[in-house]
């Protein structure tokens, strides 16, 4: 058995139970009220990332993350709790003042994912959402910190576990922002 | 066979010939007066990138593209004819006037690759070179036109000429740059 910790929703090897999952209530860290996001229907391209930004269970090397349309993302309860980690990112990052949790991201700057609301599926009350399928930015958490000698182990871990690693996103995704790049540019027809 | 087209080194199978080049002299295109550039020693890192700011041959898909220490780096014959393409680029592309070859592009910024000049090893006059050993960038060659229908088989087409594709640099790189971000930060002891 390996050692190296990648998340506890990827140690654990949770899988989805759920084909049909459409949608919950993301609920914050805080034992007395609680911020609640609700997210209606299901999630897309939940996957682990290596990057700095994004908010990690404690003793996590990476977060896990998805997106949902941001008109299916709504604030439930204890709105007043939330601030902007940083208003000049492009993914708005909506965290808890008191846990730090963050609740929901969405992208509201001209972008190919604009429209889009980054979150942490592990926070949903209930189960069944789609488990990660992918690992971005893995490179990355050597800005954390993480020994680059260990990166190697980083990657085979990844892989045994089903997650393709890359550090950047993945080739659909990447392939998604090129287009969306060179039909803005005018290069490619709209 | 494919009709998948990269860029006539790897389209040819070339493959180098002498495992211990030490440079040579990389000429332009021009029919008179070239620009030659000497290199002392052996390049490295030699791959082909789909991004759209190196210089390609007509018709190539990708460039090929390696590093040199700017120190071994000497412009032996008409310098009048270079021009940087953008200064405000971190890698500062010196391009032949007249042809539009680009033949030595120095990173001097505060970066990684600060020292180390990019250059494209099929402008060298003699073989011998390493061939490209992975694709980099590979989602960009969709920013200057390229059918992104048509990824699929590029990457396998890549594949298939033994470079593996990544939509950024090779983990490699991507892990020496996060390093030396890291260190930068303070976050890894240098």
């Amino acid at each position: 058995m390996t050692s190296i910790s990648i998340h506890p929703t990827v140690d654990s090897g949770y899988r989805a139970t759920d084909a049909s999952f459409s949608g919950g209530t993301l609920v914050c860290n805080c034992a007395s009220n609680p911020v609640k996001v609700g997210i209606k229907g299901d999630i897309a391209h939940n996957h682990a990332c290596g990057c700095t930004k994004y908010w990690k269970p404690e003793g996590a090397v990476f977060s896990v993350v998805a997106v949902a349309p941001t008109e299916n993302v709504e604030v439930l309860e204890n709105s007043d709790k939330l601030a902007v980690v940083d208003p000049s990112a492009l993914i708005q990052r909506h965290a808890c003042k008191e846990c730090g949790v963050h609740m929901y991201g969405p992208v509201e700057r001209d972008h190919p994912f604009k429209g889009l609301s980054f979150v942490h599926p592990e926070r949903f009350e209930g189960k069944g959402w789609a488990a990660p399928g992918f690992a971005a930015f893995v490179s990355s958490i050597i800005e954390s910190g993480y020994d680059p000698a260990n990166m190697d182990a980083v990657r085979a871990r990844l892989k045994e576990q089903g997650l393709e690693p890359y550090d950047c996103l993945n080739p659909a995704l990447m392939d998604y922002i090129a287009t969306w790049t060179a039909k803005n540019k005018g290069v490619l027809a709209v």
